[in-house]
């Protein structure tokens, strides 16, 4: 604990900071100092935490729960751990994700899979610990009510669990021969990939005590921010080579998407429409809006050219 | 939820229960309620969680919740739900050590693992959404404080993750060579099986708003309980057929257990000695003392016959 207070303790004074790539330190020091030495876990789990949490990434579920909780003063450390607990479970997911039994990659973010490094026993394991952690650090914010806290934990049970992500994962990789519709693979996309941007945009806006109009406004940005995200995913995954994008590509070739449905051209306007969509509603969020739209064009400046 | 609602109504009855079998009916009334049909989880999922989780089971840390949180009125309720959380962390990680790539085990509570009923991806889902389910019902309890809420879940987190069930898991399965010391094999038994028994008697004592002092003796308790239940558990698998105890035995004939470092004759003295330290603790927990020790006594009389 000393270690991550010392390393945040210069954090108070970047409390009006918008710059993408400071915040996205600031996380990574915290993500970091989280799995320092001092930690008493098993070394392999540690190293293999530390392998799949702290390898290059841009941190995008961080940086919404940040811009939207747009914090000041001490609620900056809290908007950077409650980003940390976020960062954790989709890591999480990640390792699993990349296991034999289900996708079964080989890559991810230009290294080895996490159970490729250290075998599948200790990737699973270290992904229930991420997990677990992230509704530890939830329950442990210093300075925010236990209601509010209790709140941050129930959007985050529910994104991950049998409605959200993990129902994702068990439709991508067993419900395959169901995916006929575009319904069905918009619901795919919901559940796999905007689920959580969903959820890290409502607990930055719980965090900063937003209004219920603002935390619907919020949902709604974040919700086709993740419909828009998910689609570039995959028309890079049908378009690009490895070393533009780190991890395997042409996994989902079996797989039912938007753009093995509809081909890439109407895929890209389709991503162009949500995201249309959501630079609407982000104007009645309350949020840091700027670098939000900033975020939006740097990550979907690929989408046009790919 | 309504559902939920309806089922556990009459529980308020109970209030002053203390009969085991009444209070397990109640557990498991209350986890059937949670994967009813109007779940709406991916069948194959949802019927996986449900074989796991709705097989046969002692439901013992559901009992000691609910018997050191000894609650009356609302409180009732609180309590099998909390109890209902830790049964699910329990479930999800008698999963997750079935896999193959952990004790590759083919039967569990005398019928097969998850993952040979569902396959490997369905079981490790399944796991997770538990795990994650869990940490839900505790921010949702009803008629709770934020405080005590959080409190909960901050026991739960650190009880599962990598100081804990994980760590456990991990030095398991992949540290054995250093467990040459009978000081590793008992820190080892604590990680992978006391320390979620001292946390789910320390969830029913924050419920209670037991003193600190009662906490302390109710984490003692839980603590000798738990090695002596680990205890028995080495020695039943050294000795028994998989018909006594429902799963596969001998599993662990490759690790090092107190079994294998003493004999079992050592380690049945070394199952006494926790149960007396633990019989003394229970005096100044403020829990519900006799049906504790009636569920000890019927636990433990194997331990003796063995």
């Amino acid at each position: 604990m000393n270690s991550v207070n010392s390393l945040n303790s210069h954090l108070r004074d970047l409390s009006d900071m918008a710059d993408l790539a400071a915040i996205r330190q600031s996380v990574e020091d915290n993500l970091s100092a989280m799995l320092d030495d001092s930690t008493s876990a098993p070394r392999n789990l540690l190293n293999a935490m530390r392998h799949a949490l702290l390898a290059p990434s841009k941190r995008i579920r961080p940086l919404m729960v940040y811009l939207v909780a747009k914090p000041a003063g001490s609620l900056v450390e809290a908007a950077l751990r409650v980003g940390s607990a976020v960062e954790m479970v989709h890591t999480a997911s990640l390792i699993l994700d990349d296991l034999p039994c289900m996708d079964d990659a080989q890559m991810r973010r230009r290294k080895p899979t996490t159970h490729m490094a250290f075998g599948e026993s200790t990737a699973i394991l270290g992904a229930i610990a991420m997990l677990s952690r992230a509704f530890g650090i939830l329950a442990e914010l210093e300075g925010i009510g236990g209601d509010i806290r209790t709140r941050l934990a129930a959007i985050l049970s529910e994104a991950v669990g049998w409605n959200g992500l993990v129902a994702g994962q068990e439709l991508d990789i067993n419900g395959q021969a169901e995916l006929l519709e575009p319904a069905a693979v918009e619901n795919l996309i919901w559940l796999k990939t905007g689920i959580l941007f969903v959820a890290a945009a409502e607990m930055g806006a719980v965090l900063r005590g937003a209004t219920e109009y603002q935390v619907a406004a919020v949902r709604r940005y974040a919700t086709h921010f993740g419909l828009a995200f998910q689609t570039l995913d995959d028309i890079l995954d049908g378009s690009t080579n490895p070393d533009d994008i780190g991890k395997d590509v042409k996994k989902d070739e079996c797989k039912t998407t938007l753009v093995s449905l509809f081909g890439i051209s109407k895929a890209r306007q389709t991503c162009q429409h949500h995201l249309a969509i959501a630079d609407a509603a982000l104007l009645e969020t309350g949020a840091m809006i700027e670098p939000l739209k900033v975020l939006a064009e740097r990550l979907f400046a690929k989408a046009r050219t790919a």
